[in-house]
C-alpha cells in the first residue's frame, strides 16, 4: 500500500482501497499511515450533502485504530458525516520535484486517504478520551495544563469515529523521474524542500503568564 | 464572505455558499479567495465514485476566475469529476491557538471552499496555458526555463477547469477567545504560529548544472 510514486500528477489519486488482508504488509502500511496521521495538523473531510461532495478542514485525533473527529452540535457538516461514508485525506508536502520538462514537474508528499463511515461517540469516557487526542494532537501538553470541558460545552460538542481499517498512504521521495533524452538538458533538476515549523509563541494581551509554558516552547523548532 | 471566526471546532466547517451578487463584497471577497489559492501549494478535491465522496490532495493553477486542475488520461478520479459537481479545498494553517481552556483550542488558517461542474479543457491553446498557470503555481520561472510539453505527453495529460463563482472563504486571526471566567487563570494564552518555508534546494545526482537558478533559489526563504 505505502509506496513511490514518480508520476506526472504533482500528486497522484489514491484510489479508495482496502488494506490489504497481509499481516505483515498491514503492520508496516499502518505504522505508515499513523506515522502520516500524526504528522499532520488538519486532515480534509469530504462530505456528501445535497448528493455533491463537501470538502472542508478540520482537526482530528488518533488513538489506535481510530481517527476522531469533532465539531459543534449545530455543524450541518458533521450531521451529514454521519448519514454515509466519508473521505479524510491527511497531506504533507514535503518537496517542489524540479524536472527538466514541463511534464516531469512534481511534488514530495506523504499522503493518507481513510474512507468510512463515521459514528457518533456517545460514551462519556471515550468522548473525553477523543476531544483529548484531537486536543493533544495539535497542542501536546495541553490536556493537563488548562481548564476542561464543563457540562455545557460537552453538551455542545459532537465527537466522531473513524474506523480506519479502510485507508491508503501515498509518498513520493527524490529526484525527478526525467525522460532519458532529457537528462543532457542544462536545466537545473532537483528538489527544493518544504519545511513547515512552529514561530515563535505570541502572548495573548490578556495573558496573566507572559512567558509561554516548556510544552510550547518545546515546539519552536523545525517541524517537518 | 471573507470572515474572521472564532469558534470551538479548530477549523469551521464552510457551509456550500454562493458568492454574494453585491458588487462591492464581491469585489473584496474575490481579492481574500485569489489570495488563499494564490498562497496555498496543494488543493484537496472532493469527487463522487460509486456514491460516496472521495477526497484527494493535487496540484492547481489559477487564471482570473477560474481555476485549473490536471491529471493522466487514465486516472479516474478526474474522470468522475467530471460527472458531477466537486469541492475543492486549500487551507493555510497559520498558527494554534492556545487557550485557557480545552473547549476554546482553536487554530488560525486561510481557507477558500470551491464548488462547482468541472469542464475538460480541449482547446489547445487553453489547456497550454492552464498547464503554464498550474506548473508556475508551483515553481514559478519555470515553464519558460524547462522542456515544453510534447505531443505525447499533452495526449495523456487531462486539464479540467472550475469556474470560482461559487466559492466561500473563511479565516480566523488573533488570540484565543476564552470565557470571561478564565481570563483570570494562569494558564498561558497565545498563538503558537505556524509558517511554511522552503529549505536548501537539493540537487538531482545526475543534473548536469549543479547550481539552483535564480528563481529557484529566490524561494529559499520563509513562505507564509
Amino acid at each position: 500500500m505505502t509506496e513511490t510514486v514518480s508520476t506526472r500528477a504533482p500528486l497522484s489519486p489514491t484510489p479508495r482501497s482496502t488494506l490489504t488482508r497481509l499481516r505483515e504488509r498491514a503492520a508496516s502500511d499502518r505504522a505508515a499511515l499513523d506515522a502520516v496521521l500524526d504528522a499532520g495538523l488538519i486532515c480534509h473531510v469530504g462530505v456528501l450533502m445535497h448528493g455533491a461532495p463537501v470538502v472542508l478542514p478540520t482537526a482530528y485525533g488518533r488513538l489506535g485504530d481510530t481517527l476522531y473527529l469533532h465539531g459543534s452540535t449545530g455543524s450541518g457538516n458533521l450531521r451529514a458525516a454521519l448519514t454515509g461514508d466519508v473521505s479524510v485525506s491527511v497531506t504533507l508536502v514535503d518537496g517542489i520535484v524540479y524536472a527538466r520538462s514541463v511534464f516531469h514537474f512534481s511534488m514530495n508528499y506523504r499522503s493518507a486517504v481513510i474512507h468510512g463511515r463515521p459514528v457518533e461517540v456517545t460514551d462519556e469516557r471515550e468522548r473525553l478520551r477523543a476531544l483529548r487526542a484531537i486536543v493533544e494532537h495539535n497542542a501536546p501538553g495541553t490536556w493537563d495544563y488548562v481548564r476542561g470541558p464543563n457540562k455545557k460545552e460537552l453538551a455542545a460538542t459532537v465527537v466522531l469515529s473513524l474506523d480506519l481499517t479502510e485507508a491508503s498512504v501515498k509518498s513520493r521521495t527524490g529526484a525527478p523521474g526525467d525522460e532519458q533524452d532529457d537528462l543532457s538538458s542544462p536545466s537545473w533538476a532537483g528538489v527544493l524542500p518544504v519545511h513547515q515549523f512552529f514561530g515563535t509563541p505570541i502572548t495573548a494581551p490578556d495573558s496573566i503568564t507572559e512567558q509561554a509554558p516548556a510544552h510550547v516552547i518545546a515546539r519552536v523548532a523545525p517541524a517537518s
